[in-house]
């Protein structure tokens, strides 16, 4: 739905938030920080700076269901106002805008405040939006599918259940953490096709996946599935997610089944959770299947969400090397695509999880898997741009990289434009690789 | 260590635990209960009773490390419990032990207050003994990974990998429950293979796994392995798991990231924790791998794991049918095992885990993989005792299984049995399959 909050010609007196800023009065995406000294925090990210919710609060600024949602955000963690679902979010977020608002009525006595309930974003420490209680990661992307079956399996590369199954597996939740993150090189059993045995030792193939999180809001019972209509209605907000993944490592564990110490070392996401509400303007219809794909059986496929369901945010991966940063080198552009390049929708994701009977609950964090489109600069993955490493990148610093060594930054951002609306971003999904332990 | 804890002549004030118990004096597991109309709350198991920790508490009847254990578990959750680690469980086994011993000094005094101190197990509801962070579930029982690859890949049963990696994967947390339990069967996508196309449906294979589940105790940092000398001690408990599994559905979607809508229905668990003190008299070296079998890596092999790192728990697997409920009878036996044949230890699978750094925590639960030995009758699941469904078995009360109706109930039973030391055993874990709901 779009109202008064997406109204592009609406500024802030917060100043940074008006021009190209990622957080524009139009976004306000909620996350948990702690200013210096102070402990973890609900609060919003309106342009470089942060409101902070609990101080809203106490000055009195909401009422009624913005009050009810402002008190279950302002605490560590976001649980509790992700279980409230869309109608309390909306509330506050349709206040926060008036609040924030630079013509609006209360300016001059909030403005006033702006001491106490402002914190300079750049002082902050960002945490984990939600507890995260479980953590699934899907593989929605079908060029990425294609692209790394092609790699592993040449004569077969997607599977014939990938056009009927949103093909998902159960990830690791105690290591994900939150951008600017450092991330150890896992060690792991490794071998080549030409070793006889594995070895232990640091992965050799480094890798990061450019994906989308999605928390989940409104929760099931056990037992009791999500209906594909109004399964989108249980999407909390959305993030950046970088799945980082030891390639050699997953190539001699995951058979038959899947993933795990590949995956499990860490995940890294973007602080902030953009809500569905501040990308109403960016919905896109499900762009169609290729013809002789088959439609998507009955408990996925609901009218409202192929006509809307998908998301236009481009995505861009970035790289910084140490020796870039040394250099004072801006970072180098590794790829860029977008999520319309993804083969379900995110309700579908949803609906599918639940279909079975499995119970979702609130800061539930889904992955969409990695984002490529068809083109090899859209590609989200070292391991597709090198070709499994075959195909060495060259990079603007002159320096080569196949996958991912120690010293190097993975930058992730992601940002909508539509003409006639205000253009949000994402903030950055960021994180450094550091030296594996010693064996 | 065999201490006095383990003493086979000493017999509690609590007759019930005498005789032929699940829980004798010599076993005290830990676990989470409700009495009627009371909230959730720590206890142990003694006979057919429950010793009540916060009302042992208040009556003053620990000291030292063994109070500071006793407040830790006499919450609604063992996690605090758990994080202590090996030392405080120890403290507080040894005087739970005194407390209840029938010759002991303080008998009449604590007897007295025996009304207040225990509550009959039977009018009792069970909870899960720790809030369930993380599960992963392993596949360590190399007769079952055999079988299973007999029946999915006859050419190559056994993938090259099997037996270098303790092949594992994430499971889903929050379907998690205790015995005793229903269990929903779940809709999902099936595709026989006479048929062009999957449909969405009631699995029509729906299966139990018989494993022993494995609660973590004392955690690891992100980034930090966990080495294999001492793994062991970061394990607070044992218990029955079962990993409900719906054949049809993981057979169409599990290939390439793992089961996923097969599994996260449903699992359950035996609610009483049995404690690796408990166990101490019934450890074994672990089996020598068969001529030609590659050692385990560097990172996985000690010696004193070797040397005494598994264990002998006999395992049972029963069933009975709706039928046999309304006819009151028996329940039939369809298997007997042991732990005995699990490929891997624990504390290699605790090790390999946190390998590539992934961070444990208390409280977290690790699944070994169905355990079944190389004769038919210790098979762990129905998939390999009706090899996939084309050998049905007949029970004892005429009726034919292939795969698990609706109605029956499965029931799970452990139990250690060593010359000169008193059995324990782990209590049932039960759990009935309910209709699917309507599609």
């Amino acid at each position: 739905m779009i109202d008064a909050t997406h109204d592009p010609a609406r500024t802030s007196w917060v100043a940074s938030a008006n021009g190209h800023s990622d957080f524009p009065i139009q976004n306000l995406p909620f996350g948990i920080f702690s200013p210096k000294d102070g402990a973890p925090r609900g609060g919003v990210a309106i342009g470089e700076e942060i409101l902070d919710l609990g101080v809203a609060l106490k000055l009195g600024l909401f009422e009624g269901e913005a009050q009810d949602a402002a008190a279950a955000a302002s605490g560590p963690r976001l649980n509790a106002f992700f279980a409230l679902g869309a109608g309390p979010r909306q509330a506050l977020r349709a206040r926060l805008a008036e609040v924030l608002d630079a013509s609006g009525a209360e300016r001059a006595a909030v403005e006033a405040k702006a001491g106490a309930l402002l914190h300079r974003a750049a002082d902050c420490t960002a945490h984990l939006p939600a507890a995260i209680g479980d953590y699934t990661d899907f593989y929605a992307g079908i060029c990425h599918a294609t692209n790394v079956g092609q790699l592993f399996r040449p004569d077969n590369p997607l599977l014939p259940n990938y056009k009927y199954v949103p093909i998902g597996y159960h990830g690791r939740a105690s290591s994900i953490g939150v951008s600017a993150g450092a991330v150890r090189r896992p060690n792991g059993q490794r071998k080549r096709a030409d070793e006889a045995e594995p070895s232990f030792g640091p992965s050799r193939n480094l890798d990061y996946e450019l994906e989308l999180g999605v928390f989940i809001g409104a929760g099931n019972a056990l037992g009791e599935p999500i209906p594909i209509a109004g399964a989108g209605s249980h999407i909390a907000g959305f993030c950046l997610l970088n799945d980082w993944s030891a390639r050699d490592i997953q190539g001699w564990e995951y058979q038959p089944l899947g993933p795990f110490l590949a995956k499990n070392f860490a995940t890294t996401l973007s602080p902030w959770v953009v809500t569905p509400e501040a990308l109403a303007p960016f919905r896109i219809p499900q762009p169609p299947r290729p013809e002789g794909d088959p439609a998507p059986l009955p408990y996925l496929l609901d009218a409202q969400d192929q006509a809307a369901g998908a998301l236009d945010i481009t995505l861009e991966v970035l790289i910084e090397t140490g020796a870039m940063a040394a250099k004072g080198l801006a970072p180098h552009r590794l790829s860029r695509g977008s999520s319309r390049d993804l083969y379900w929708t995110f309700a579908q994701l949803v609906a599918h999880h639940a279909s079975g009977g499995c119970n979702l609950s609130p800061g539930d964090l889904l992955g969409t898997g990695t984002i490529s489109g068809p083109a090899p600069d859209s590609f989200g993955s070292l391991l597709e741009l090198s070709r499994g490493g075959k195909a060495p990148l060259t990079l603007a610093s002159g320096e080569e990289r196949r996958f991912l060594e120690d010293g190097d930054t993975v930058i992730f951002r992601g940002r909508a434009t539509r003409e006639g609306f205000a253009s949000i971003g994402f903030g950055e999904c960021r994180g450094t690789v550091l030296p594996a332990p010693a064996v």
